[in-house]
């Protein structure tokens, strides 16, 4: 037990710099020590009876960004082939994510649908149930070492854009949920869908299995790229039988839960009830447009500067929080400690701090070990929260305009192909696109 | 062999992205597969006869940094009981970093000198010896599976900051170098110095072991913290032993090499030989003052908007190059793909890719396969070369002013303690901080 | 007549920058030489005449804030006693705006009224009757020197933001009215109006004259400070009987625009027509909330890096006049070269060019004389056109967060006052307004 | 006599905004109605008795961008036939100067040498006489409303430029100086010279009058454009019978004063004499290279986002002071409110505030009179002088990267020519300067 904090302190208001300093951190140097400091409930309790209870749930980052910077996935086809060519690699990155406080371990399973693994001269000589198998595997055995739950998820599909039936897009999700039955995930999620069309599609799917269902849009507050509104999603997606509602992906926290506002206020007025879910970017982006971050200029090879803080990240778990939501999480550009940023921020209100704070202390703490006196004052809240960072690049601006070329599903720009693009096309989209910007 | 690159080609200058895009890199599916595309000696060649046969050696990224944001190492007290606590973590990072392209894997012993470790209320409760053999241990291990040299690093000490003996402060560094030499790393490397005087007692320290000598100072153009400028630095690292002079830590790449020129410049009007090494910040600083990016005060949490992107870091290896510089690393800030970054843009100089490429493509040829055109047409070097990233941050700034202290060793207020500093002097320091900014 | 301009080509679409070149501007050295070079009519044809007939008027610019920077008025009481104290001023700018092709002689009667000239300690001694009577005086004086209108207008007053009776703030406005009438000009202005309803009201009064009656608020897209939207505000303003309506002030150019589309939009569904007017900041805003500029902290003192361009101001031009806008000027900070700008991106729609063009060439094409050959090359439309000016300032930010006090007329912090506000008053709002950023 | 600003307090340190608050400004209602507020000496005292009183000399601003902006000169040429055209426009930018507290009415004879106003072409058909003489009488006329001395300025020539004799060039001085001793300026000038060269032939032609000389260069910390170090060009300056020297344009304050920092040191080394002068730019420019501002991409005509403020300008006259300057000014971009900020933060040190302060208060007093609590709040010092204002333009860069041409006289690019550029000529260049950049 944590001094001042008791079982009925959980959910009261606490200076957590203070609480941060007060503890004594157990080291821990074996793996699965679960050496958390709180005491918290062993048993894999069910992920909806959480929920229910009002418990956070905190979702882990961006697998495919954080993956790429280290060498495992490849920007453009953007597929979870590590799983099978490097287990080491990705069984890391999913401790480093139990550790900074996630409470689920999302197996790496996206965009490893059939279709998508075979998309443009992507050739991994792998197959969809091998990439998913291993996926699934690697989430289960580092989940075991914490009180972490494991979930596969499937998203958007080159079939869907390039026009195709239901049934044949509906035949994509099947394969990958074979999997995630076969290997007993404890829930389930549709994610990073531009359409809610194809996420209705994908959620008849994943209810078949009677898995719980989690469904998130990669869309902002002017709603899916048919022009479906935020608030028409929310209600499209929770009739569709999803039982957590919300986006990830493609806009920064402070947009995404703008997102999140409108979606809450039309199931509200729908009288339609659903946890609500968030997992944004961890870059900021308030320049976007309806397409989000893709459209960006910079994406995905220089968004270094767009990059959130943790104190960006514990700000936006506050409003989260506030707004309600309760399955907090990132995408793309969360790292470990984004996602232990979280885990702080709200360490009240669950009644821990993880792991991975024995080597952070809330707020910056463990700058006061440091040897120059004028960075050890900088271990207190106040000078964290209101530094707004330099970005030192004189010759860079602080917005970008975005790419507009207002195309989405159905538009033949986006039929997809399984031969490598050429050179020839590429040097004609170069031109084309410089002449749109 | 790769088409088109030929022995008697190495050297002559190639167009990198058509020479990426025509070889097909063998995927590699298990650790060690040594699945270099071009023929290189397996044979683990010293790394004095490297440098001297005009080689380049790239060094790996920063530890420290990196594992802080996995959740293994402590910012303040910066000390790398990792190698103990959580070995599968640092195994991780150094693949990482080999399969970008790594030369040397440089054994994880920063700041791991007995004082440091005790320094202002840092109990890891493990010895200095066992920090440092770990380290050793996985660092060989590591570069056991690929070509890699295996090196041991002392630094600054808190010893020297707190007004020491000569005696005392190298009693430090022995107390590391026993372990380097039982260890038998390739070679031995003094970095992270400010103050060209406590280098120099390294170097004599490390000299006693016969091992080749590399010394880095965290420098910039205005020289050393005592100041003693950086040509004089550079002659008298150089007279004390040092085989291989530069700079690393505290200052971004340009300023890096803005600083290795004025010491290559007194080099040879003092007409000394040595071999160039570069191991700057991933990060951009044009704002720093003397005491380099400690002093900004998005130190050390706050730094993301100042991430260099992986062009950013080709233009730095170019660079570099150019200047003579032969050992090109990166520190704090550089992860994997900055090094994978410097490894392509040296690729035909060097006569190969490194294993990591087979993820990227150079120049963002990957994106070939983007399922949106707009996307696919930023598969160019044009594109990546000219963009100037936007920051997403409308209140930030594009550059800082450093705090200014003004103080260095020899002053009481860098008298090192071994007890933790007190909330009281905590605030102390944050109002003393205010005032002088 | 200009060559390749014939009155069969007014309206046509023609390259500016092919026509400023072959034009030979006519020197003139005196006063009211009238040296335009395009024929024009010389008779002074009324108002609405004008605007039914499709021509454009040009407004003037900012004339408080210009004779601020000219010494002449004070920031703060903001009021035009100019006209009195020093009649060769006023003059002087006016004839500026004259020969940089305004259509308009807007005498200076901003906040000539006579609470807001006996307001917070401001007495200057001299009567209302006097000020506005000079300022009608000058106003005739210069534009007899040309073709153009002349204007009297009333704004918003301190009776009012105190809450006081419609009976007393009608009585404010009558008092300028019965000057306007006896110095005879050719229409009547409502400017500068944060609620509607006291823009109701003055129009009330104004229309009595009999002369036409132009009405803009200072509001934004997000409409009054009473909460009324953009469009019922415009349908209001027309229901009183304004024939020309739309906002000045405030905001900048592309937020005055979008607030202008939204006046349309309403008026057009309650089928009710009138001319548009837009007379916006020469200040970038985009960082305003719904308060306008006055709240950014830069106003007013610090405003200079956000000055438009005289190219931000021929895109405005164009804009304003795509959506149908016939009365286009500006307000607080355009100068007489920003007025310039929009007669000369309109030259063609026109039919001229104003006497000041004859020292500038449209797009810049006075650079050809310049003695560098890189500065003479700047001298092209498409240089101007894409350039994206730096601010010189690595310190400062792209935005500002307005303050945000959140109180408006109704409130008793608004309750005018004939005392000077006291230092310790002024302590104590500095207090507040700290706390509240 | 100001209460609390006695004789003997003149140099004492008062707080500036005590003073502007107890003081009650006299109105002016007429012109030369010498309302200034302290006791100041009427008679007219000669110009260096002045100096070597160590009495300040205020400067004026810069004429030839503030008509520009007012319609009367033309970028490009920049020539000062307004003095012919316009008289009553030119007459009232050096009242406002007055005004504002400009100790010095420079005749408008910048760039109104023979050939200059016959550059490519550019034909005002007006004489050099003319010009000069004109120019000269207005600033008489004005100058005999207050305290004010007259000067007379030469520039550097396109003779030179196009590589000319000596004989040549100083026959261009020659003709302007005859017109300054006819019409008996009370000193004059040679300023803007890129080379100092040139500068010593101006002088030496000067000196023939028996008048004081001041000399200034548009040079930098750099030197000048023939790589002559600042140090050495003030040495030169003085040895051809300079009496005053320092810098004028190009650059901003802070980086003009860095380039009068190393003038004087180096005056001191040589045991010369001599009294300093500074006229920079009103714009920021940090990135400036050797040639100034001339280089960077927004010359002319987008340099707004460049624009110092007020209290930008009241810091360089106190660091200007502070370094010994007492010819302290402004060139282009400064406005008389710029001047005017000179004189407030001077006014101690000179015992009396400008007639312009009557509608200022220092520090922004007059804002006590706003009718907004939280914009009276902005009436102090601390507020102004902590503000670092933004720049509305969240698409644009804090600093630019100027064109690098490198050529300077002596380059057959420089040679100049009476006939116009051609548009062919013109295209050419812009396909060369796109090519640079």
């Amino acid at each position: 037990m944590v001094p001042g904090i008791s079982g009925s302190d959980v959910g009261k208001k606490v200076s957590l710099s203070e609480m941060s300093r007060t503890i004594t951190f157990p080291h821990s140097y074996g793996l699965g020590s679960g050496g958390c400091i709180l005491e918290r409930s062993v048993h894999r309790q069910g992920f909806l009876e959480r929920l229910e209870a009002g418990e956070v749930i905190i979702g882990d980052g961006g697998m495919v960004f954080a993956l790429e910077k280290r060498g495992y996935t490849k920007a453009g086809c953007w597929t979870p082939e590590v799983s099978v060519e490097h287990p080491e690699a990705l069984r890391q990155i999913h401790r480093e994510f139990l550790r900074a406080g996630a409470t689920v371990m999302q197996a790496f399973t996206f965009y490893a649908s059939e279709d998508k693994l075979e998309n443009r001269g992507n050739k991994p000589a792998i197959s969809c149930w091998q990439v998913n198998e291993a996926a699934c595997d690697i989430a289960h055995e580092v989940a075991a070492e914490g009180d972490a739950l494991v979930a596969g998820g499937v998203s958007q599909t080159p079939t869907y854009l390039s026009n195709k039936s239901e049934a044949d897009v509906k035949a994509i999700f099947q394969k990958q949920l074979d999997v995630f039955v076969k290997m007993n995930v404890d829930f389930v999620i549709a994610e990073y869908f531009e359409h809610v069309q194809e996420a209705e599609w994908a959620i008849q799917v994943l209810k078949t299995s009677n898995k719980p269902v989690a469904a998130t849009l990669c869309i902002g507050p002017e709603g899916d790229l048919h022009g479906v509104s935020a608030a028409e999603c929310a209600i499209r997606l929770v009739r569709a039988g999803a039982q957590v509602v919300g986006v990830n992906c493609h806009f920064d926290p402070e947009t995404s839960l703008t997102a999140i506002r409108l979606m809450k206020e039309g199931l509200e007025s729908a009288g339609l009830k659903a946890h609500l879910m968030c997992q944004p970017l961890g870059y900021h982006t308030p320049d976007c447009n309806k397409q989000g971050f893709i459209d960006l200029p910079e994406f995905p090879f220089a968004l270094e500067p767009r990059l959130a803080s943790r104190w960006d990240i514990q700000h936006y778990a506050r409003e989260a929080y506030k707004l309600g939501v309760r399955y907090i999480g990132g995408c793309c550009g969360f790292e470990a400690y984004h996602i232990r940023a979280i885990a702080e921020e709200l360490a009240v209100e669950r009644g821990f701090l993880p792991d991975g704070s024995a080597k952070h202390g809330s707020w910056g703490a463990g700058l006061a070990m440091h040897t120059k006196p004028w960075v050890r004052a900088r271990a207190q809240k106040e000078y964290w929260e209101k530094l707004q960072p330099a970005s030192g690049r004189p010759y860079s601006t602080s917005c970008s305009k975005p790419t507009a070329w207002g195309v989405t599903q159905g538009h033949k720009d986006l039929t997809q192909q399984k031969e490598c693009t050429t050179d020839e096309q590429l040097k004609q989209l170069f031109q084309r696109q410089q002449m749109v910007s």
